[in-house]
């Protein structure tokens, strides 16, 4: 077999006269004037190659029984092309290879898509077919730079004295979070691994170890309902450090993010990144994670109208709800339509409805315009900065829901008017999480990031008095509106601890029986702690423009935790169940027995993915 | 609290005068002389800090609370030492840290084995308080170097055009192989993933997708009886190429263990490596991975003994057997006992014996003697180059049994006369494996390495006549006697396929119902590919000359695949088990049962393992 010695996609008018071996895909061909043209496609990219009778018969009788995605060898003279057919579109536009000997490497049948760009094919046959659209150049792209980030992620942690730790995936079973993979043990009947939600036990036990600094791309696992953006697998670099403050950390990965987007990208981002309080974030921006590539605000005018004859207004602000509004600023031109559409817009975030008022010549107009005193209708204006052509929205509810509401009309608001610069990086860190929420259920406080989270230093007297406003050493960063990742300082002292316990309505004795192992390697010296970790996926997905994580992932699962190309999850042999000591449930025996019905049947699994 | 300037370990006479802030845990601590002198210990070493009560009574107070292992903050001038003071064990013996103030940042109970190096402590203890025993410096240095081990890789494959690509942990139970860790499926009732025992299907996927050069750090997972040096979940460089000969992928692999040995350890590894037929291996070594840092060759002396009057010698020949002769030089001196001992050893890989003649004075000495013929002492003498103090040792048997009873021989013959160089690192290829292997009970053959295994090129025309003969081109690379790595090229050709299939003795339809999906992938221009996989975790244990897996891993498991820190695996709630449609089998439920009879009492797991 002829070897390649160079890349397709690189060769350039400084290879003409050389004489090179190429192996590649047939990307197209065509016989025009008795000489055969192949595009031939490596990863690099596609050069064309040129059969020729008058150099060699026997190449272009073999050449011309390729097709598409045949893989070629071929060895040929790189020679410039009439610049007349010099082609734009190609990197190596301006030469072509005159073909004197090929081999036919390898044949194909037609692919079920082309292997191109922008091709529009339903995803669950590119995902069956994934080995084939992982051709398509900009799947190589998206692979090329996600292993660039990775890699990136690592040179900068390395240089920084991290240590990169591999933790078990075979692991323990935790009774909150998240749902856990089970994995059953053959060696101990009845007893289970599970697989990891995150290493965050792992990680600070490393901190107890006396690492300092640790960092994994780590594999983690939710057995979760999926939703687009949800993979039941995925990938976080894990970080964590001891003896660093919140804001020496915060600091060390703004620098990270920063060298990240440009040793990829090439972009530039400023730091330090603007600090945003949560309760700033919900207040302003309806969302602990906005996006701020544009403005917008939404404001507070529960003061205002409080004592208004709009009767919703008044009764939120009387049972300590809020109103918040939001000037769509130059909207007052929306349709009926566009208007009425707001409503169900509202209780797709549970609000109950959303007021609106237009300001058209100088007036205002809306159902609830005739309600206002002129004293609320001047502070508004003042508040809202009410100009000719707005349209002012208002959701009166509980906090979380309005800010919701206005949250997610904000972000629609911001789309339409075209406020988002699509080009614009603008990250930022929320922080002062609250360290604590209030179970309605359970009536109990429950921790909002995980019980060994650090409450602030100066809020530490409100465990005592008001334990709901304590604020956590917890934050996010936050990228265009997306969580890219999160994390917090732990607690160390074991009297906070034990305050953080009292909380949460358990004894110290329950708390060892809950966190058992974890809580004894407390008591052996334990440093200051804290860490972040990265969604791997989701800021690849960012850096390549995608709007899908499964377009950052090389094999990844649909949204019912499906692999449509190997077909898993799949029925196994009888036996290997005995070797587990498990048997299948009544349910899943139906199951089963309906599926092997209609044998010899091809899954319609294919069709019945979105 | 007190954040650390700088790092313990590295304070040095150039330090001397600055001001230091100090993070660590108290390594041990004395008082003399009126003065509290405390070892201080972070991850880069040790410092002596002194509390002078002329300093600060405050801090001595302070300080004389601390006990092992609790953490400290100090602030702290550097002083030289009085050069009688000197302690030259120390990095920074010549410098002690004048405190003049601490914070005692967190105490701990005392720990169950001292944090210093070479303690003798049972293992399942320190993997019980793994969290202590990895703040022992050869721990630290061990994961310290797994990291950089790691980097290495990355590094290099990086530069040579390679892409890290994540694959599925989530996948598909494959029918061949080992015994599959099974995930059960929430979605699916009825149906399992499976982790992976390496990501072998995946590789040659990408490398269908046009990817060309893959690698990845991957997790693998194998559910078997576990040996001192297996663990269920352990790690592999996973490394594919497309368009790369044989000769190619080893030729840059030497390059990457040379850079990786000079990088991690300063030792240089001349390239290219020793090559070694498998044949060779065998009849030369008695073993397929042959540590060669010595000589000490077995030699095979079937044609010289054929004819003997030692029937074992003839009776063996006559039926196809081999007698394999070591020459243990100088070894005469063997007590009768040793001798004696060769019995059993021999029986403990599976050889009926070894027979042995000691040369003293000139004489030929030993129970065979006697039947030897003067021409075969002869040849015998001229083959094994006997000369005086000699032991001759003989196997008769079938060639694999024969073959590794010596070859363990020469092991053992080697270690006791000290003929192997701890320091020294001896590479080879094993090369030509055998495709395929026959199967006496199934009465078929078998493939040796995998069904995609690519034949020798000029052995396809053995498929009809021989198929037992026929070579593979798959290679191992071995080290010091260890195998750290292994791979293969692939079939890529159709035709080939199918007389492979034909040979393992199933029809294409067949094989279509077992390799399912990945045998349609190879129908769409699949590129000559071929790659290999190295042991990190064994690499890292030759690296750092360990003994033991486990000593290479932050978290492993034991012999019975249990983690005896997170005591994973455990029982989970039954409601978890619904939710993944499976119920324990009658025998779990009983060994539930049973371990639950004992409440209150700990588990005694720990004094269990070994």
């Amino acid at each position: 077999m002829m070897l390649k010695t160079n890349d397709c996609g690189i060769l350039t008018k400084e290879h003409v006269g050389q004489t090179v071996v190429l192996n590649g895909w047939v990307q197209g061909w065509r016989d025009f004037g008795g000489l055969l043209f192949i595009d031939l496609r490596d990863r690099t990219g596609i050069v064309q190659i040129v059969f020729n009778p008058e150099i060699s018969k026997e190449a272009l009788e073999l050449g011309s029984r390729a097709r598409n995605e045949y893989v070629l060898a071929v060895t040929g003279k790189i020679v410039e092309r009439d610049p007349e057919t010099y082609n734009a579109n190609l990197a190596t536009g301006e030469i072509e290879v005159q073909v004197t000997e090929v081999e036919v490497i390898n044949a194909a049948k037609t692919p079920p898509f082309p292997i191109e760009d922008g091709v529009e094919v339903d995803e669950s046959l590119r995902l069956k077919y994934r080995y084939l659209d992982l051709r398509r150049p900009e799947m190589q792209k998206t692979l090329r730079l996600r292993s660039k980030a990775t890699k990136v992620f690592r040179d900068f942690l390395d240089e920084n004295g991290f240590i990169d730790v591999e933790t078990p995936i075979l692991t323990l079973s935790t009774p909150e979070g998240a749902r856990d993979y089970l994995v059953p043990s053959r060696v101990h009947p009845g007893e289970f691994f599970a697989l990891p939600q995150s290493p965050q036990l792992f990680k600070q036990l490393l901190m107890i170890g006396g690492l300092e600094r640790y960092y994994q791309v780590a594999r983690c696992f939710r057995d979760e309902d999926l939703r687009a953006d949800r993979q039941p697998e995925f990938t976080q670099v894990d970080i964590e450090t001891s003896f660093l403050s919140q804001e020496q950390l915060l600091g060390m990965m703004e620098q990270l993010m920063a060298r990240l987007f440009r040793e990829t990208i090439g972009v530039d981002i400023p730091t330090p990144f603007q600090r945003l309080t949560y309760h700033d974030a919900i207040h302003k921006y309806g969302s602990d994670k906005p996006d701020l590539r544009f403005g917008l605000e939404i404001e507070d005018v529960t003061d205002i109208v409080k004592g208004s004859d709009v009767k919703v207004f008044a009764s939120v602000a009387a049972a300590g709800g809020v109103v918040k509004a939001l000037n769509a600023k130059g909207c007052a031109s929306w349709s009926r339509k566009e208007l009425d559409d707001l409503q169900p817009f509202a209780a797709r975030y549970g609000g109950k409805g959303i007021a609106w008022i237009t300001v058209k010549e100088g007036k205002w107009n809306g159902p609830i315009v005739k309600f206002f005193k002129p004293e609320e209708i001047a502070a508004l204006t003042e508040r809202l900065n009410v100009e000719e052509g707005d349209l002012l929205t208002f959701s009166a509810d509980k906090l979380k829901t309005a800010a919701d509401v206005m949250g997610n009309l904000r972000l629609k608001v911001g789309r339409e008017l075209g406020l988002i610069d699509n080009n614009a990086y603008k990250f930022l860190w929320v922080v002062d999480f609250p360290l604590l929420g209030w179970d309605e259920e359970a009536k109990r406080f429950v921790a909002e990031h995980h019980p060994f989270t650090r409450p602030n230093d100066e809020d530490l007297a409100l465990f005592d008095s008001d334990p709901g406003a304590i604020r956590a050493q917890a934050y996010d960063i936050v990228l265009n509106g997306y969580e890219v990742g999160g994390g917090s300082m732990r607690i160390y002292r074991r009297d906070v601890q034990e305050q953080m316990f009292k909380a949460l309505g358990f004894s110290l004795e329950e708390a060892k029986e809950k966190f058992g192992f974890f809580l004894d390697a407390f008591e052996y010296g334990t440093p200051p702690h804290g860490g972040i970790a990265f969604g791997l996926d989701r800021l690849v997905m960012l850096l390549t423009g995608r709007t899908n994580l499964r377009e950052t992932i090389a094999f990844p699962k649909t949204a019912s935790a499906t692999d449509l190309l190997c077909d898993a999850p799949s029925p196994v042999a009888e036996r290997q169940l005995e070797d587990l000591h498990i048997r299948l449930s009544a349910k899943a025996v139906a199951a089963q027995a309906k599926n092997a019905a209609p044998e010899a049947q091809p899954s319609d699994e294919t069709e019945s993915q979105g």
